[in-house]
């Protein structure tokens, strides 16, 4: 299933996106998809209405796209977790996940206009393969056990702003948790329609320009080692984003350095999750 | 006033401590101290009705002290923000404030049994004056506005795993999230009845041996200086909770690091803010 949220901020609400494209309104069913549907089995209870009714409410395309699931409680962000995107960044490939956490506040929609923060001049893109976590988990005993705990996933659009990040002293959570910097969605593909989730293309690219193109197959450290990994220092809660690291060719590793100005658009796509579209503009 | 919380896990129920050091029961009034409660005027609301009514229902002295206030939106830490615990770590004194955060579902009542995480050797202990926001905030214009943006404050201990935090690669967020390593409270005492906040003595012992000692004007970064700053990277919202540092004198400055171990007791004050007591307990 493909589940989509949509609406306006502070109004947002649950739906599907069917096998002919069309976007359904299941708010007459759902309150949201958050961390006490998850929580509650009901992504067992939606596949079971999916199968029995036929007729939903259908969207009418000008209304907006939300970020595919509600506020999660956390955001986790896994860091260098590409080897050549380490290199690029100038950082030693790690021997343990790097981990740090964004403000979930920051999440917003797939096509959302994005601020660049007042007082930047180094905002930068990232896309990477989003994990929506299913199920508590903590201290699984192996890898083997991650597919159990994992909801869905979706490209996550991991916004920076690497003066914030990196030339301010200390750790990198100033520059990744401004305003509009989580773009998630356009939907939340659940993890059983996942054919291979270690063998996907991501791509990006900056006024139709290509900059980053990369496979989850080139990960360092893969989804399921990192949801298990996480599980040892942290309880994982149902709506959780993870976010697994970005393939090479930032912004910041640019020979010279190439950053997001006024009216720059974004566009980012995985194999089978879809494609986000962003128009960064200037903090008013 | 002075705001507490207490009831079990999953079902705690807000409350105030009065001047008799009683606590009285407002779960017929409020639904919780939380985000909602700040954002609507709660706090105004309250007041209206502590100088109204004479009698609430006093809570049993068996039941639980809760976390003073629900689950935060998000937990902001400021790192090496005492010029002397820098030292001690080793660091350099920061230009300007280190920012991390802390899984919000970390926050745990004042005299909870904190669990030492599986695979630990190195759980250490951290003393700290917490701020509690009342008011979303994004750029504020200066430190001076700062406090009409504070709902209160209270203890908070950061509790923290070495070795996770510093010995696995990149960042800290590792050695500061594990179940229950936030400890807040006993009570939030709200921002009119305090008198100096850069003036406070915050003392920590172990097993009754004195620990930390420390008084918040010897902060790198006063309170409202954090709170303005960390308003320019992201939008702080009511409820938040901004943990600002630990004074001298935590486990792993000491010569040789001491750190804590299995039926270890701290205990920790801050001037005006009251104490906690925790009993350190190995993970089952």
């Amino acid at each position: 299933m493909k589940l989509i949220r949509f609406g306006n901020e502070k109004n947002e609400k649950p739906g599907i996106l069917d096998e002919k494209g069309e976007r359904l309104d299941l708010s007459g069913y759902f309150e949201d998809w958050d961390e006490k549907f998850f929580a509650s089995g009901g992504l067992e209870k939606l596949k079971e209405l999916m199968t029995k009714e036929g007729e939903f409410p259908k969207i009418a395309e000008s209304v907006r796209w939300a970020p595919c699931v509600a506020r999660p409680p956390k955001i986790i962000c896994i860091g260098l977790n590409y080897s050549d995107h380490a290199r690029e960044s100038g950082a030693e490939i790690p021997k343990e996940p790097v981990v740090f956490m964004k403000a979930s506040n920051t999440v917003s929609g797939p096509y959302d206009d994005v601020y660049i923060p007042k007082n930047s001049d180094k905002t930068d893109w990232e896309v990477e393969l989003g994990v929506i976590i299913g199920k508590e988990a903590m201290y699984l005993e192996s890898p083997d056990e991650a597919d159990n705990y994992i909801a869905g996933y979706c490209i996550s659009h991991d916004v920076s702003e690497r003066a914030f990040q990196l030339e301010k002293g200390g750790q990198w959570t100033k520059g990744k948790s401004c305003k509009g910097f989580s773009p998630i969605g356009p939907f939340l593909l659940t993890s059983d329609e996942m054919d291979d989730v270690n063998s996907l293309k991501l791509e990006l690219k900056v006024n139709g320009e290509p900059m980053q193109q990369g496979n989850t197959g080139l990960m360092i450290f893969d989804v399921h080692h990192i949801v298990w990994y996480l599980s040892q220092f942290m309880v994982l809660e149902p709506g959780d984003l993870i976010s697994t690291g970005t393939p090479p060719g930032v912004g910041m590793g640019k020979k010279p350095p190439q950053y997001l100005k006024d009216g720059d658009v974004v566009e980012l796509g995985i194999e089978g999750l879809g494609f986000q579209k962003q128009k960064f503009v200037n903090y008013p």
